[in-house]
């Protein structure tokens, strides 16, 4: 386990989908900051299951309780304890899965790794772990935007394979982003990808999607190479929301079709600064800010618990039949939009205060 | 600054492309382990510029020097230091580009951050910092391959739009990757990027291209949720690589258009352990291995030193033309398989001690 | 803040003194333990205040509650998030000292460190914060004697200028030194010393005095030079625990005053292992444990908040006297004895499961 | 292995007696201060085999090599590498010694913990490990002195029984450390100390001793609780360099004899800032400085190598006698003093970064 994320702003989660409740501790939170549990508690409720129609029928209230750390409604500069109880415990739904590890799930890597495993609904690997992370994360959020102006936005930029237009990433609001149940701020894209997910779920099936994220005004300078790359931590922290499969920033993979004299970002005077005409750097160059708006996509495959009968092993090897029960999404998209933002902002925040003993220098 | 990576097999790189040499301290490494500075040439060897017409002219022997940790041909489980010293300078190239940063490049960004920067060649962002990563890398490989029979290749998958066939993941060797030289196992695509680079090389221009990686025979059991999951960990070193803008495991970006009774792998019996009969997952599940081969790509974004004239701006911000001079590689997808293998030894060299631990628990 | 100690077996402590409560997280436990809130509580009982008529008349019954990480009796592998609510504040005794800082307290240097601090009693340099330690301590503590057969017992040495006599390590046990109220296994020591604690609270004064702390049937080969020898880390655990002023292993100061030739400890043949036939070196040597008892003390200052008016100033500088109220012990180390226990399991633990990783060696 | 000490300033130490040579990188020093090799040669000198007839007549040049980082005379932020050559290598003087591992020396534990070690001279647990550490240590002081106007100077408080007087913080230089050979700033003491090391020596014996030191003008507010308290990080420092098993700061164990009426250091206003009439605190409180001088006291035992003939077992465990060769110091804290300096200036800097990112929140 390591459950320790970042080097000053640290965040560090516990908890299983179906014990007392999950939570973290956010250590690093510089003093000061103005902050009540209403704060979180708007990044957990687009997070929380049972939301819309897409999502899972689970009620979950979530509602999060800060343990320490905070006084008169500011922060002291300590840590941070977060907790969220569990609700609404159904292990019965799992009875059956105890012998057949689901596929593409981490019922068999868990019982290989620890020779013991959660009784039900996976335990540690289970998206509800994200809890805490979400819940630190609103508050890395709220200091990037109070002391920089920091907006930091994410949206379904596809789901299979209906993929909305190109959104002008400069003024994208959360807002916007909510304005449907799906959360793709592009309306008849949004409206195909309703129907395609109402369809997989009646199939009983799953589908994955594309989350994209913006980070705007964030300062030119920060980053750590040659290990801890703005790109590089944003790329382990995606990779490590449940359900990932790839990242990109900037022109990613598409990128690599280009020739340099089309890619380079030509620079250009913007204000008082330097900028650049295009963007196909993301944001970031030699793995620290440039100025412009950071810009990166994430993969989220299928959902691996589906209700179709599927043709698998179970744990002593015989062929078997698994129908999974228990109440999960079809997509995971639409719910996963704030855990990439809060996933963003600990890693944005930790690079912040990492760069400002640098103001000594200068 | 942060030049050090890993929680057991920990890595620190130092040095720049125009001062003394390059080099690294690689902390952790069991003891006993035989190990010649042989070993570690031959990964270096197909990283060095020159090897063939395909990259820069600049010719650098780069021989390694191991510093320390090593006696009468053993690990003694100490920190082994590694050095290369730098050949070949001429920092006169760079001369012009001092007052106009590079489009795309690090040079406008280090100089925000740091207030100062390398007089010439990109100092720390320069590719050439990853020397010491190779070195470190082959002896994280030459570990895992006589501890545990791991076996890591890497090859070019795509170059621009040319793109080779699916490799069969399970036979691969360096040796076929390295029957051209621009380490493309299918013959008529390798042709073909072999083309492209030389009438991209004539042009003055760069191009972009993708790595694909594997590793076969990890173990299960491996990865350390929930932060440092096999790929979260495997993301940020692929990230951390000069030039690259993406990274994906499994079906990736394209998993994201499949149905979950698609995309899950069912489980059967593989002699006496559980495998999977597809790999949509890559290896991992949960972030921790399956026991199944761990594949991921790396996108390269095209280099941004080209020799064609680019409208740009100075660091005043005044408007101006720059033609880059330097010996630079026009596709650094070649050069950069061996980078890619050995970050991935550091990578899974480190999750397998961390796991060691654990058989204290079975 | 620095909340987070250890490298493989890391605890991350949250929580103020008059806040909801403490706790901590501990990741990287092993699997397969059995653990209930039974086993910690006891060390947590040896903490706690209003214990006997030594302790702050403070009446905190301290249950700990296992948020996570323990399903069915058996730890899961995953982070043990523990929690102890905070009863009886009593935030108004606190109030004359808010704008004086106590002196030799942390008030004055949390203000300065980050311009705000907790209402009352301390916050997080408060003794309470110590909770947290002894609960995951604990765990560690059961961990090292089930898998190793490892005992760590400590007990109070001296208070003022009363002093134990020499204590036979190799047999003291903790029902041995529960055996007073003040700790001491000494029994004629141990009346005088509590006859002084009566006397100094009675004065509204306090006093200090020295834990030492023996940790048997280590095996020889766990620290990890250079910065985490055993001695080392087990410095910072101890100088990490409020009112400490120093720390010493072995012969410690006293061996300043040695000739080689009288300290050096020869090895002998102990059953099929060396031994050594005296211990000066505490059970290290060369920063690596040699299978001799771990010996170890460490120094408590008399505590700083008193009932005796002291001439001080206020924030502002103003000449002033203070007279503290609040409930106080008038001498910690009684009650300090389980949290020495608990973070030198945590350091020994930490190192335990660093060495498993060379079983691959040998 | 751990050889990488600080979180923003991170030393990273490798190399063994007999090796190559020895070196660090030290990554984290803030860009654009003036550094060259005689800065660090300095304290390097002071270190240095041979400089006075106290220390072994090995004579090392030890003329350090600055591989990276700097440029035209100033830090680039970047790593910086640095490198020492071994010379004067004797291993025939280890012969005997291959067999029979030194009583309290780490030949035995290095050959548990690693099933292997260097051939000759101790290693990695040499004293020549902390060649690196001073070069490292000395830029951080330079920098420290620099931009806050700290200094850190240490002196020798006691050789065996002989103990200096008081000495007087507030003004004592490096300068005055350095009038006489065995680095004590009282004369008629230090004239003691030469008489009795040289007593020492000529048995073939050796002596322990105490090293004190004071670090000023350290602003209040650094140090991270509650596990990287300014004390336990020292503390830490201290007791992984070689030989040393104790550490205290203020008052110490000493303190420990206190009435808290007259250990408390009562405030009073000096000039602008809160000061303190004592300092018992020894300039820390509640892990954090206060702005009083830092006082610390480390404990280092009687080199283990001596030429008198010693009873003990070899390897086998039968009994024998061994006769140690070599070149070894009758006494280590007149060469220690700039290792202590320089470990507090590792242990300061850190903090002292640590801290910056809090101006944000004032």
């Amino acid at each position: 386990m390591s459950s320790t994320f970042g080097t000053l702003l640290r965040v560090t989660t516990f908890g299983e989908s179906h014990g007392k409740g999950v939570g973290a501790v956010l250590d690093g939170c510089p003093a000061q900051l103005s902050l009540s549990e209403e704060d979180i508690q708007k990044q957990l409720d687009r997070r929380r299951p049972g939301q819309s129609r897409l999502t899972t029928k689970r009620e979950e209230a979530d509602r999060v309780m800060i343990l320490s750390g905070v006084e008169n409604g500011k922060t002291l500069g300590v840590p941070i304890g977060l907790f969220v109880a569990n609700k609404d415990q159904r292990p019965d739904d799992y009875k059956t899965m105890r012998s057949i590890p689901r596929p593409s799930h981490a019922d068999y890597t868990y019982q290989i790794k620890y020779g013991i495993r959660s009784a039900s609904g996976g335990g540690r690997s289970s998206a509800r772990e994200t809890v805490g992370r979400v819940a630190a994360g609103a508050i890395a959020d709220k200091f990037l935007h109070e002391r920089f102006g920091i907006e930091i936005v994410a949206w379904v930029q596809s789901v299979g394979e209906v993929e909305a237009l190109p959104i002008v990433v400069d003024v994208i609001s959360r807002e916007d982003v909510d304005q449907t149940i799906v959360r793709c701020p592009d309306p008849p894209a949004a409206d195909e990808m309703v129907r395609l997910i109402d369809n997989v779920r009646e199939r009983n099936d799953s589908i994955g999607g594309v989350i994209a994220c913006v980070c705007r005004n964030v300062p030119p300078g920060w980053g750590e190479p040659v290990f801890d790359k703005v790109e590089a931590k944003l790329a382990q922290a995606m990779l490590s929301i449940p359900s990932t499969k790839g990242f990109e920033i900037g022109s990613g993979f598409a990128g690599t079709h280009m020739f340099g004299s089309q890619h380079n970002d030509p620079f250009v005077l913007k204000g008082s600064r330097l900028g650049t005409t295009t963007n196909f750097s993301g944001g970031v160059q030699g793995g620290i800010t440039n100025g412009e708006p950071i810009i990166f996509r994430t993969a989220f495959k299928p959902p691996s618990t589906i209700g179709l009968p599927q043709m698998t092993a179970d744990f002593e090897g015989r062929k078997t039949v698994l129908e999974a029960r228990g109440r999960h999404d079809p997509c995971v998209v639409p719910r996963a939009v704030p855990i990439v933002e809060c996933m963003a902002a600990l890693v944005i925040g930790d690079l912040a205060l990492r760069q400002q003993y640098r103001q000594l220098s200068s």
